[in-house]
């Protein structure tokens, strides 16, 4: 693996969640692996899960970490090509990626949505742009539009918990009262798409996500009918993408609850967090034997171990 | 030890003293027995010394750190149980301290009180909470109602510089026109009681600390007759618990001077820092061979080491 | 070495300057020389490239790195001497340097010039008084008149690319909308009176640099006089000494572009970074062959990495 920025770069999807598993078993087998390497930590947006748990991957295979907080350790940066710098923004992506690249082995960015603009956020501005210039491999740590070490965690967790080979895994819309991004819903379709499940996304009318992302899942807007025999819920919320970017409706019988979870077959209960509580999910039902959210965070730790390990010995 | 959050904690503090003087004589004697342990720093309020002095007690032992502001690299967290998540609040501390304890083999946590409510403030909740779920040892790095990582570099300095066997110790209060929360006095207290030293509170009227930390100290509401014989002068400030979180005086002659000093026997200064200047105690004080705050201050990073290689022997 | 605060700190340029050539050749060479050595990082202002380089060198050598923000992760820090502490600075830089040098073996202090009084500025308080109080070696990550670990940077990179053994080179003003401090242009010419190299600088009329830092250096107001036949461009902004911090003009004329570039002999263009495109140099000269800002910028990890061993080699 050289880059890790979309399931694209994935050359072996069983395989990298078989490393994930093999992480989890025996933690620090390949420490040697990453010793004098470094990787940079690029923040635009906050983070608790991604933030601790790439850096104790990445300590764990022996890695030194260094961490930026742009905008805060230092200074916004310029992500288009041609413009007069004449602004708030103090330096171009140009040489800020070139310069970490040239500090670092691989570096890792977290640049969010501004959900302002669609055909922006869709274009991946800030992780091509760093893909661009860096000279050493990126790794998404959730862009604009994806958030694939969160899918492979997720993928992990499945593997782990699944009781049939071909789990029926449903994506459900929860109701939120500010705009998020599509990432890891996104996200987890895309790779969804590429596991043996039968995958469906439940949402409200005018909340189907991207076409490209929702692939060959079927898409109905009935949450109850879609729990029918689920054996996964992966529960989010999501801002429109056909009228992007906004907050059609905050219909509170979109909310998990356990009366909810009893249309499905055992199902377990899956959210990335963070996640409010009695908004989205009810206390009920994430106190539960059913919820796999924190062995779900827990897996994040697995899933970028699998990822710097890859990428390491492809240096 | 399992946990570091109070007093209570602690087994056996004569030990406890003498581990922190060993860790002084000897910083890297333990340092395999922290390998490929992770101690997890989450700060809700700022800090020096006790974010550098753990840290650097953690490396001492081999361990790696990963630290976490929140609500700068993250975001609020929620500590209510069985609340609607609609505010300002993104996560649920039963989520975040569970995943944090996922990562980490031992979780250390800031939290001033509000000084808003009383009873909230002294239920010490965002400790307990991570106590609750964090799944791992907690260790207290300030919280609402207690330091017990300075009171311990206090017991330590004091135990180096006394020169008579059942010193006397005066906690003083000190004038400020900020409200400060009791926390560094009422634990200076809590662990003066369960030493062998003639220990006296003076504080002005309507200071009075929560009568559970002041046990069987002293309390005298004239500085100078604290101060006569005195071994070691120990100065705070603090907001009343009477009039919660008010500052009723900000009466300057509670500052702490050379005249005041010659009321003691040859007695020594001591202070937790940040101290301010010619507000709380004269340059002239501070700057005399009399003040121990450095030793005191430097004395933190061998409490801290006592207390994390007493909670890895224990994991 | 044991500080490394200005110029006058090194004792021998030549051998600094070898030693960081020797440091990119085999970063870790010397990784022994660092273990349990720690270094603080003290930032009272944002920083991208030396916070990243300092801390890459410091792994390198082994060491363990502790990066405080001031006024961020901690708390403003009062200079001034004898003052009453009423205001907003909770801490003396008497008991936080004094503190911070007993965690650790050199303490990294960033702290720029306020550009509101000459005077203060250029007599270097912050760094100063660290000096004074750390008791230990303090390095400066630039100061409000100094930029040295830029300077030996630049002076390693112009040794890597220069075709004749005494280059010609030129300093030159650019044209910003914000007032910027004079450090790293008052640096660089400090650094290059030292080095065997035809000196010029070239900035408007109101721009010279203070007659301590100008030294030796032909000082012109013409440009392109300045440009003929140059080696080495170094474009820099900084605001009026003699009007101290203000905004003279905004001149676009001295903008570097590539018809300014062919007044040289093939001239290779420099600049410490970060720098607006299009207002202070071109796309079309930053993108070109003759940029050499990148390769500068990878120099600060062997220019750090050259004086932590240095001062490591004098503990």
């Amino acid at each position: 693996m050289t880059h890790f920025v979309t399931y694209d770069d994935v050359t072996d999807l069983n395989a990298l969640i078989q490393e994930g598993l093999n992480a989890k078993q025996n933690p620090f087998a390949d420490q040697a692996l990453g010793r004098n390497k470094t990787i940079g930590l690029i923040f635009f947006n906050s983070s608790l899960r991604t933030r601790m748990s790439t850096q104790k991957a990445a300590q764990n295979l022996g890695m030194n970490v260094i961490t930026m907080n742009v905008g805060q350790d230092s200074w916004g940066l310029e992500m288009e090509e041609g413009v007069i710098m004449n602004g708030d923004k103090a330096e171009h992506v140009k040489e800020a990626a070139a310069v970490v690249g040239k500090y670092c082995d691989m570096v890792a960015v977290r640049a969010f949505a501004g959900l302002k603009n669609r055909e922006q956020d869709y274009q991946e501005v800030v992780l091509n742009q760093f893909r661009k210039y860096a000279g050493v491999p990126v790794i998404n740590l959730e862009s604009a539009t994806r958030h694939p070490l969160q899918s492979l965690a997720d993928c992990i967790t499945i593997e782990e918990f699944k009781v049939r080979s071909r789990p029926k895994v449903v994506l459900t819309w929860l109701p939120h009262f500010k705009p998020l991004p599509q990432a890891v819903a996104n996200s987890f379709s895309e790779w969804m798409n590429h596991r043996d499940v039968e995958f469906v996304i439940a949402n409200p009318d005018g909340y189907d996500l991207a076409p490209e992302f929702v692939g060959k899942a079927r898409v109905v807007h009935n949450q109850d009918e879609a729990f029918e025999g689920a054996d996964f819920i992966y529960g989010k919320n999501w801002s429109s993408y056909e009228q992007y970017g906004q907050v059609l409706t905050q219909d509170s019988s979109w909310m998990v609850t356990m009366d909810k979870m009893r249309l499905t077959d055992n199902g377990k209960f899956m959210h990335c967090l963070p996640v409010r509580r009695n908004m989205k999910v009810t206390d009920e039902v994430l106190d539960s034997p059913q919820s796999l959210v924190i062995e779900q965070a827990a897996n994040r730790e697995w899933s970028a171990q699998a990822v710097l390990k890859g990428v390491l010995q492809n240096l």
